[in-house]
């Protein structure tokens, strides 16, 4: 770090707020393990807006680029300094600015972390539903600034749905909000969208106005195994198709099955093909009805069906879902795993693509997710005696993203592109609209010190 | 009409799409009785997307504006050639791309009117919740281009809630989609947002992807008058403290309730100073159970309460809801509204702002509106004999926004800036963000040849 980079930076957010020592932690993302890191230039930890703006100053002042860093919990590696760049982390901006439950809304920080926003709002009997799957260690602005997904989203969309408001900083230093606590506003161009999943490329979330709603009264999930995947996709579109509008619609396939299906909290035949799990909420009445609905649907043509009512018995279900990532892992010893998205009615052929493209590459391939929004986690497996494995998944994903858009999706529905997808957008826009991705980064960046050769709309 | 612009016109949509004759339609929007029109350099009409790039390309190459028009239902004049533009209207393009009620979504092209995307909806089962104002006569296109509301987006959300993708062309003729029927993408920077919104100044918008949700099966008004202002406000927070989720929740102020109470389906106390309408729905038991709760909560204090369950009182509730603005219109010969919009617990605020503004410049104010998304009809009335009245009413108008931002809201929650409120931006905007406003324009249409004047960030 330059003598006067140090200096600026500390000048900007206090001597306290200038890591020393081992800035190894600050490199990397939940991409370690594919061995994507860097090594920071320097690692600064502002407090306030004010703080975040005079960092962003100096840095601009120097030259320096500059990577915003949530909790680290990232799929895409867009936090990694990869470039040597200064990290600026937000832990320390965890104040909640206002909560007013009686009208379904706060202001917070970027800093805090969802879990810290859900049971903000649980304590009010309201709830925040995005429910990315590292909540307890991701932040809400980096939430907001990838729009996370969740399995939630089906029935009460994605983080972004709940963002009426957020207050930045540009990379030029200067404080922008877009929105604030209202709940409707048309009077300018949506640059509060714009910023929501910009990747920290564009500005540095600090602050998010949140609307929230009140939380349902019951949730009753209802799990169903099939027998092949074809039979549990006509179940999942089953549902769809009659109506009902469950808060959760997942499925895991065969091979995540027999990665993870051992520790299932029930009964599962060992032949399934697919799982299916749907979850009905609402008032009591309501959550019976459609669980009681759901399950008919199910049924039909389901091995067996799994709806626990007791709450012991439904979080050991939502337990053994949160694990199955981790289950699937630790069947190999490792995993490569791509977020893409398709129209809910080519959910089953991308299902059935994804272990193709694995088998293509040697690789044992499966996929688990999000059902009713055509979102999969397409994963391959990796041995740890297996050298050449992850340069074969990384191929393997090149068919995924390629598959993805063949059957009219997207090559990201959750993750975003940070610097593992970067380029990968070109596969899916004209050069028009590329032109205009590019052109929006240079307009709020003109230098490109911000989040550099992250979310490229073409390889580079 | 030069010789040159019409050759190419003709050349790019055909020779029966350049009109001839009486132009006039085609010169105003809803705010022809403000006395906001203008001529039309030419009006073409395009029968497919390929046609509008046509033209868009022919106008460009004489440097030629466009205002792109839809419905011509606008109340900001944000379709008027006022500067005697070419008038490109999407009314021909009017083709269900694709329907898959069983997936919940459609694809249509602009042209289409709303009313029929709720017709296509509902031969489905299904629900496109926007309803704005005039539904039969506003095209999809416009009101994506304009993120239309309505009384629904309480519970659902605007417009732009239901847009998965669309199709637009830009100045330069270029055409390009962001997002399709994926219920999820974050691959790219949010533009499909961008546009959402950007009435007709970036891109002119041709087909877009539409979610719908299924229908529900019941709904269920709940109608409660309150003596004053103060008392209907706090029935309306203690709906939104109690947990309740209405699919609409509106107010009508006592000067509405005196323009258009006469007719309302019930007893009308003759006192009451604020009207309260929420609407119960979902499966019939769901929606029973919230109409008994809304009830309850309501009746605390009202004056009178009126919650109708046969389908014909229920229409005739709902029909005179709609009349309301033609009703407050009739009342003194004419009316200038202004759709502020505020936090909702600064609504009551608002309320007595729009009285005491009105009174301020001699004019009887009223207001009506969507309560819990905080969303005014703020209105002056306006006398036929008071030949200045107009003139008063643009003042009390700056006033009212003036109002808006100081109560930490917007000047526009529905209709948009369009030429009415060009400028407007400003005083909610800081320099930095307005810079960013109109960056984006110049991206997109650096000719500066799309819908020019309107959506303006700073008064020109």
């Amino acid at each position: 770090m330059s003598a006067a980079l140090t200096r600026d930076l500390r000048r900007a957010a206090g001597d306290a707020a200038v890591l020393d020592g081992d800035l190894r932690h600050y490199g990397h993302d939940a991409t370690e393990a594919h061995g994507i890191a860097g090594v920071p230039a320097a690692v600064v930890l502002p407090s306030s807006t004010a703080e975040v703006a005079a960092v962003l100053r100096a840095c601009d002042g120097l030259d320096v680029p500059v990577v915003p860093r949530g909790g680290g919990t990232g799929l895409a590696g867009g936090a990694v300094p990869l470039g040597g760049e200064v990290v600026l982390g937000l832990e320390r901006m965890v104040a909640v600015r206002s909560m007013a439950p009686e009208h379904w809304r706060t202001e917070v920080e970027a800093g805090l972390t969802t879990g810290h926003v859900h049971r903000l709002a649980r304590e009010s009997g309201l709830l925040f539903p995005p429910d990315p799957g590292a909540a307890e260690q991701s932040q809400i602005g980096g939430n907001v600034a990838t729009n996370a997904g969740g399995p939630h989203a089906f029935k009460y969309g994605v983080t972004g749905r709940w963002v009426t408001g957020l207050e930045a900083v540009l990379p030029s230093g200067e404080t922008v909000t877009f929105g604030g606590p209202v709940r409707k506003d048309v009077a300018g161009y949506d640059l509060r969208s714009l910023l929501i999943g910009s990747e920290g490329t564009l500005a540095v979330i600090t602050a998010v106005w949140l609307s929230l709603t009140p939380m349902p009264e019951a949730r009753l999930p209802v799990a169903a195994a099939f027998a092949s995947a074809d039979a549990g996709c006509d179940a999942i579109e089953a549902i769809v198709a009659s109506g009902l509008v469950p808060a959760i619609l997942e499925y895991l396939d065969a091979g995540t099955l027999t990665a993870a299906g051992a520790s299932f909290p029930a009964v599962l035949p060992p032949d399934a093909g697919l799982l299916v799990i749907a979850e009905a909420d609402g008032s009591p009445a309501e959550a019976a009805r459609v669980r009681e609905e759901l399950l008919e649907v199910l049924s039909d043509g389901a091995l067996s069906t799994h709806a626990p009512q007791s709450r012991s018995d439904v979080e050991a279900l939502w337990r053994w879902r949160d694990g199955v990532s981790t289950a699937v892992a630790a069947h190999r010893g490792g995993k490569m795993g791509e977020d893409i998205v398709v129209p809910f009615d080519r959910l089953r052929e991308a299902i059935a693509a994804t272990v193709e493209i694995g088998a293509r590459h040697g690789l044992d391939a499966c996929s688990w997710g999000h059902a009713g929004d055509g979102n999969l986690h397409a994963t391959m497996m990796l041995r740890r005696d297996d050298p050449d494995g992850l340069a074969r998944a990384a191929a393997a994903a090149e068919d995924l993203f390629a598959a993805a858009v063949e059957l009219g999706g997207s090559v990201s529905g959750e993750h975003g592109l940070g610097w593992v997808k970067r380029g990968q957008l070109a596969r899916q826009w004209t050069e028009a609209a590329l032109d205009l991705h590019e052109g929006v980064k240079r307009l709020f960046d003109p230098k490109g010190l911000l989040n550099p050769q992250k979310k490229l709309a073409r390889p580079s």
